[in-house]
């Protein structure tokens, strides 16, 4: 055995939830092949001594934009057209793949140090993206998000295509499926039907996934209704976007009929409650999609609409928000939040059988919690306390596969000082002009 | 000059919302004497290097109930009632005196950690709240919260109003004002209009200013009206409630007359999002608040319905939740959050004249909240990155007049490993039975 984790408090995520206090994890070859109160037989090459802290499968986030913590705090406050057209589509448009690359990183930093394992990423420059991944051992989907303007596209000679087809055979089940690569509709309102299908064509008979947003604000899901006659989930369906494992983000204003659609095609809808809120689109019915049977996940989004990568804040903001959106204090109770976050967002990858909860047989995805806090005390309930009193911030140790990644602070496959310096010295001048402020 | 802190970037909340790069900040005798750009001429006794950090105004939670971290997630994802009567009353019930003051620092622990200087309180065994507060140098306006059933009350004998009385001769002015006591009216449907004369009678002769509950659920407000027809802070102002400075924490379904009425009167709305969510409640409507000239003050309420008493959470609720309630993503820009925490809070507490921002004259209540992490990078927008980045746990520094209470993860004034043998050996089994879980 690889390694042996002692003294753990274990927050299972399994089917029966089950919560084991003084618990060994045993890891070998990556893989958690004991978990339980006995003590494994033999003796592993590393402890590991989890006394204090509470351990949770790692945290997926199924819907980011990772090289935009860039544009962290850039244009906050803004309508969305002015925030847009003034300030992010502008900076985009100078951003290089030396800038994807390091701005990935900061990205990659701030979700390993806050207990996140697998990732979900649409953007573009997604070579670099995925090398940035790869060093940091961290799991992901990466895909090239494509908005298609043209009326006359064709999937063999389209930029963005021939990037998605190079991504998939360059990345996609890299270091035996850590990576995944996936198509990308960016969305209904960015591109048009006879794309969509070719697109779908192609994830299907090449084995991916799909990664779309689906009606995130009212008008784009109302303007879609008065160009084609039926709502954005709709139209995707009848192009056979469904027909692949989809993440559907936001979902803000999709109809009961849309769920249905969704519930029927396996679709994950992957909630961002706080940048819905940020972005003034709405609050997403998660108490009525679950209810409906429809897998919901988690997402951060970008950290230019949020603006941080921390699925804790996640977490508290739908344990909470939805209490009072829906007029019901028992919505998304601490458990169901926790799940959006676990094996929610493994379904959502394609992923549950590898990671999303703690059972031998599993990915060693996991982090360390440090409830030895105030704000964690006293502990009445261990789930309560994870989902309305953690922080990222009380992360202590986050492991993929049986590596650990970061630990107490440090980063131990990235060099966040180096990050740091290219970020300064390159992409904020490129981005940004040589007065840009980097540091305080 | 008893400190001088260097190599600032001090975000002043000020009249003109001067950030100040490279600033020394000069205390002596607990007060701010010198901030700018330029060393004053003559050294300190002690040199602090705020390099990294950003200094800005210690927060304030104009609205809590320190001692109910010892409920924090014993009763989560309940209906209302029976959040309240079936397991916070019957807790609330067991709870004495030494329970109160030991929970009450857990609550001060959690405050300082995450860079809260000043608090307003309502509760019951105020006296040892008041001895933790003072102890741990943090600033407090504590209130008995007051709540009469019988119909024949009478100030002078009701045992509450006794309490009120003594705490005032007892700890109002403490430390030259860093303690003030308050009287508190708990809610309008828990007591009546003849108490409420009393005890506005009684605050005004004797300097106090007031706490309240206002119109947090639609219920509590629709049943007032049915019963005074007229709304609780009509009813309050009717019978001179708010002849004395107070604090109407929620506010979450006032109406356009009633917003009036608080403005008229100078009465602080404390706005309290997460616990409004959390229990259901719902959205307090902020920016019509504050577009009428109502001052909006932020609070945690308490750890059992929120679970944090974390103001760098409450800052992001309110900074994104209102964009998406209002219909409006310029609605409480950074800088008006931020202003919530601070003199917003300082004029709720009567307290603009010593803390709120930092300004020569000015107590030192002052954080420093630590840029160096990959979440608060890059920093385009200090303002931006504070309000919707930080987080509590990136305070380094928690000062109150010059004092500093908390550094780098320690707590200079009290015993954070006796407070929780205090809670686990005496509280908890007081409360909850032999069996209650207190450690992982």
């Amino acid at each position: 055995m690889d390694t042996l984790i002692k003294n753990a408090l274990v927050v299972t995520m399994d089917e029966e939830n089950r919560v084991i206090k003084n618990a060994y994890i045993g890891i070998e070859g990556g893989k958690i092949v004991h978990l339980g109160q006995e003590k494994p037989p033999l003796p592993a090459q590393r402890d590991i001594d989890a006394a204090g802290k509470v351990v949770l499968p790692g945290l997926i986030n199924a819907h980011t934009h990772l090289p935009m913590t860039l544009l962290r705090g850039y244009a906050d406050d803004y309508n969305l057209q002015t925030w847009l057209n003034e300030y992010i589509f502008p900076a985009e448009s100078k951003m290089d793949g030396r800038c994807v690359y390091w701005a990935s990183l900061v990205g990659v930093a701030e979700a390993i140090a806050s207990g996140t394992t697998s990732v979900s990423d649409m953007y573009d420059y997604c070579d670099e993206i995925a090398q940035g991944v790869a060093q940091a051992g961290m799991k992901a989907n990466i895909a090239r998000g494509m908005t298609v303007f043209k009326p006359d596209f064709d999937f063999k000679t389209f930029p963005a295509a021939i990037e998605t087809v190079q991504l998939a055979e360059k990345w996609n089940g890299f270091d035996s499926g850590r990576i995944k690569t996936e198509v990308s509709i960016h969305a209904e309102y960015t591109s048009y039907p006879g794309v969509w299908r070719q697109l779908a064509d192609y994830a299907q008979s090449s084995g991916l996934g799909m990664h779309v947003h689906l009606s995130e604000t009212k008008s784009e899901h109302d303007e879609c209704v008065a160009r084609y006659g039926i709502t954005p989930a709709q139209a995707f369906a009848r192009e056979g976007v469904f027909k692949v494992r989809t993440q559907a983000a936001h979902c803000v204003h999709v109809t009961d009929e849309d769920m249905e659609l969704l519930r029927e095609n396996g679709v994950s809808a992957v909630h961002n409650p706080i940048s819905n809120l940020k972005l003034s689109s709405g609050v997403a019915r998660v108490p009525e999609l679950l209810r409906r049977g429809v897998n919901v996940a988690l997402g951060t989004d970008s950290a230019a609409s949020n603006n941080s990568l921390d699925l804790f804040e996640e977490i508290k903001c739908a344990a909470t928000l939805h209490k009072t959106a829906s007029a019901d204090p028992s919505a998304v109770p601490a458990l169901e939040a926790l799940k959006l976050a676990t094996i929610n967002g493994a379904r959502a990858q394609g992923r549950e059988n590898e990671c999303g909860m703690l059972k031998t047989g599993m990915d060693a995805d996991l982090i360390f919690v440090d409830f030895d806090k105030p704000h964690l005390f006293p502990c009445h309930n261990v789930l309560s306390n994870l989902a309305y009193s953690a922080r990222g911030s009380d992360v202590t140790l986050t492991m993929v596969r049986g590596s650990i990644l970061y630990k107490n602070g440090e980063f131990l496959t990235i060099d966040i000082e180096r990050i740091r310096r290219e970020i300064a010295e390159y992409a904020m001048p490129v981005m940004f002009g040589n007065s840009a402020q980097t540091l305080i």
